[in-house]
């Protein structure tokens, strides 16, 4: 399948709509210009088209393999990942000081989305790498920072997130997995197993460096008592190679659904007594720190959403263009003539841009939050938790949606292998499950991010979005009052969670999920009708950010779950979700 | 992954609201009894979950696959194919004469779900198969009849659709496989290639019986010049016994995202100079026979979405009460106590409540059409006709949504294949294309099923389901309101394309998918009400058929569909869908 970056859209996204060019006026000692900023783009678009997109197709037949030696990547992605390297994409958005380039974020996400449409089996490695940079800078040592920054910067080590154990996976209180101290402050022998491991094992790099949860002996039961590690393949000497070969090892690798190139990997620690394993932060704050680095994987996996959505829209608008069935008065057409492979075209279409410009405002929010102090750096702090949860749940399982679509317009050719198209079906359903399910978002978006504030981050949105919607163009002035009335809706459901929560405990989970998906929606039209707004007062013709019937169709889908029980009629469905009866529960 | 048919909701569904016993009294010279299908409910379900089930997974991995001596299919599909044909099963509904047992449709389609959900790619022989004798006892000679029905009825000779080549899919007009006749009346020469032939060639039976829509000579253009051809793979000798090999063979396999134990063959016909090949009704005549078959294969397909969503169904439940993660009030509890779970589980049940008494019903009405005589037999077979598609399109649609929400349920475990439930997702995939996608769907259901008799059968069902919701119980009463409000919609909106369709015409082809989606789920809420009433009406406490939280899930689920741009309203997107734009068409 081929694929091309949507360059202008990124453009016209960047520059006309989230002021790119402030925000790198913003940063303290930036060199780039919007001239480097082009060659970035179409650098990176290059490297995408020509060199990721082959490896696709043929990682997902070959896969990822145990062998005797360890687990080996697909034969492709070697090269490329090498490449990759070379190039340093692995560090666009980190300090110069490790050798990054510094760049906002939001370029960073841009750039992100082409490999992760490219092939979202190989760029689930860099993206993890990325998370445990961020861990290492924000929490690791100097001493730390020294000895592993510049390599995973670089992406010459790659970074793996170790939480899920058999026992414990939405529930981390459960971990088992232990560290105990040594005679060496900082330095503990770490021992158990972790599970669905994302390229926990691989020959693409020189190391790996995992960031582990584990227990130290007498630690506080649950979530308290979980401390972070680092736990890394070989040990780095002191000149910064790597050295011998710690005690850690795949002891094997799932056969997954999709995304077959990337290894998922039981990983066992310790069979031969303990793993070599350094604190990160202090102690009993693991899951805090891990939060920080999930909650920026949280982000890049509902990216993932849009990007996966990306490229098999693109196929099934390629597909709809040449595939000749059917006539339209009298002459034969190609099936993009017909009305109903339309109203798909135009309904994928619409999300993906709704949901691209909704990530990358969240990560705008976080270039904005790293740019300001005080009360304003609070509140884009506050926003882009906010945001988290919906770009990931929001994002993640309207791909689900596109990536079925897709296939559906190519009919029974989407059902065979070779086409290409199922492969997206097959590697897009892990999205709404990994780093959190929805449900976890919802909960997450329910309770940390509305109750925990008093509705205070939700409030602000509110007030951005009903601006948004102020200044809608003419031509969607027939769609806003829908919208508006959406968002009346989400406000008078927030008040009346916040007010009945406390008396009915069920409440709140019990809709959490729906009205996550609600929020997506709401905020989904709001980011058409603000492009949409910026592309009229350029005098462009709505071309790159399509309007009305667009706004409408992304109404219509997101339909179902803007129909939460609001709590006047939430009982009845409590009371049934509460009770246990024969058929359901 | 195991799997129990749902017995109880079975007896439920025939006993109490479809009134089987009433069909067996009006059954011509019927001898089966209550206890007969009692009976036959329990030996299906025993030899489904006994014999069945074990094979699909197994059947999953190993796959069929093309050999130098011909398709075979998965090795241990053998033992219970035969056992299958030796229990009579594949001639539950067909005449007596024929070595049938003559049942009612409505009781053959429970049993067929009970196939299919133990196994798709299996289940869809004899799905084939039951098709083509449907065909050949409407149409054939009576020298075609003596000749293939009994083996087939038998499920000795299996049968085939052969529709789809290259460059006709869903348009059929362009159909080029030939048919010259020979000097023998009725007998021809068949050449050409067909492509998606499910189940095309296998070793399970010692024939295989194809009908093959192909043009003869001077035949008219398009789909006006199609006749049907019976092709058998072994040409019958005098005495009934499968005779030499005609010039028919599968020439690949087609690599699917699932069914892998079911042979999707491209099949080549003529090689060695033509395939005999007998015509099948009148000449010319071809697609109005074939429909037959096809709208029955439709009914069948709509049925395998009910079947495939009650065992991905079954695992999630299963997994949810064996999941212990996180606590409720201080004790660790399983999953199914998580109110979002429960959500989750709670939308899949009422889904499959609402489906599955769907499909019976069609089936009924379809035993109805065989049992009446005049107005009411003509009354009956609108009614076959007019849910055909709405089953076809809603049941398979819906399916897509459950077997994900199954998947979501297990979490990491369900993205792993060992688990099963991502084979269910696989399989399910392909329910919304074959026999027709679901914008075929759309089509059929506006354009032969609404304009073609000025909403004379779709008044009907309205009519039917006023009645179903004035007779609500009173723990429904209050959804009831919406379900009216959304049959009102849909009457005015099925007013509105009558009246305004001629000037507009690409105004109906372009919401009618929605609009079958928004039938579908009012139908699923009507069902749902009409067995409800019925288990009240029974002193049940709505354990079978649960009551208004399902309705008000369905009705959220259904919701995006419902938001039909209605024809007030559908001028803009008809405009969009209609100009050529640089994002989407």
């Amino acid at each position: 399948m081929s694929y091309q970056a949507p360059l202008a859209e990124y453009r016209f996204l960047l520059d006309d709509v989230l002021d790119l060019g402030g925000l790198l006026a913003a940063s303290p000692g930036s060199t780039v210009d919007a001239e480097t900023v082009a060659t970035i783009l179409e650098e990176g678009a290059r490297f995408v088209e020509e060199r990721l997109v082959p490896t696709n197709r043929e990682g997902d037949r070959e896969g990822a393999r145990l062998t005797p030696s360890g687990v080996v990547a697909p034969s492709s992605y070697r090269g490329v990942y090498a490449d990759f390297v070379a190039g340093g994409w692995n560090g666009l958005t980190f300090p110069s000081e490790y050798d990054g380039m510094g760049l906002p974020e939001v370029l960073g996400a841009v750039l992100q989305e082409m490999w992760q449409s490219a092939n979202m089996s190989f760029s689930l490695c860099p993206l993890l790498t990325q998370g445990a940079v961020e861990l290492l800078l924000r929490f690791g040592t100097p001493e730390q920072r020294a000895l592993y920054a510049k390599p995973m910067v670089s992406g010459r080590w790659t970074g793996t997130m170790n939480l899920t154990e058999p026992q414990a996976g939405s529930d981390l209180g459960a971990t088992r997995a232990v560290a105990e101290p040594t005679e060496t402050p900082g330095r503990f022998r770490l021992r158990g197993q972790k599970i669905f491991i994302t390229w926990g094992e691989h020959d693409l790099a020189e190391n790996i460096v995992h960031m582990v949860l584990a227990r130290t002996p007498n630690a506080p039961e649950g979530t308290r008592g979980l401390s972070l590690f680092i736990v890394p393949r070989r040990i780095p000497n002191g000149d910064g190679t790597p050295g011998e070969f710690n005690d850690v090892r795949a002891v094997s690798i799932e056969h997954k659904l999709g995304i077959h190139g990337s290894p998922t990997c039981v990983m066992s620690y310790g069979d031969r007594g303990g793993a070599d394993a350094w604190l990160v932060g202090d102690l009993h704050q693991g899951l805090a720190a891990m939060f920080l680095m999930m909650n920026r994987a949280r982000l890049s996996v509902g990216q993932q959403g849009v990007a996966i959505s990306e490229v098999a829209f693109q196929a099934a608008r390629r597909y709809a263009r040449e595939r000749v069935q059917g006539t339209d008065g009298g002459t034969r057409v190609t099936i993009a003539h017909h009305p109903d492979v339309r109203r798909m075209l135009w309904l994928m279409k619409s999300q993906v841009e709704a949901m691209r410009l909704m990530a990358l405002d969240a990560f705008r929010s976080l270039d904005l939050s790293d740019r300001t102090h005080g009360e304003d750096k609070a509140r884009h702090e506050r926003r882009v938790a906010l945001l988290t949860p919906i770009v990931k749940g929001w994002c993640t399982e309207t791909a689900q949606e596109i990536v079925s679509l897709a296939l559906q317009v190519h009919g029974g050719m989407g059902y065979v292998e070779e086409t290409g198209v199922a492969q997206y079906l097959r590697d897009a359903r892990i999205l709404t499950i990994y780093e959190g399910t929805t449900g976890i978002q919802g909960l997450d978006f329910v309770g940390r991010k509305i109750f925990r504030d008093r509705g205070v981050a939700i409030g602000e949105l509110a007030e951005d979005l009903a601006r948004f919607f102020d200044a809608a163009p003419p031509a969607l002035a027939g769609r806003v009052p829908s919208c508006r009335r959406l968002l009346e809706d989400l406000k008078r459901t927030v008040i009346g969670l916040l007010k009945d929560a406390s008396r009915e405990p069920r409440l709140a989970p019990s809709v959490a999920s729906p009205l996550l998906m609600a929020a997506g929606t709401l905020l989904g039209a709001a980011m058409l009708v603000r492009s949409s707004g910026r592309a009229v007062a350029l005098g462009e013709p709505l071309l790159a950010i399509p309007a009305g019937a667009l706004l409408a169709a992304l109404a219509s889908a997101g339909a179902s779950w803007a129909v939460v029980p609001w709590p006047g009629s939430c009982a009845p469905l409590v009371a049934a979700l509460s009770a246990v009866r024969a058929g359901g529960g």
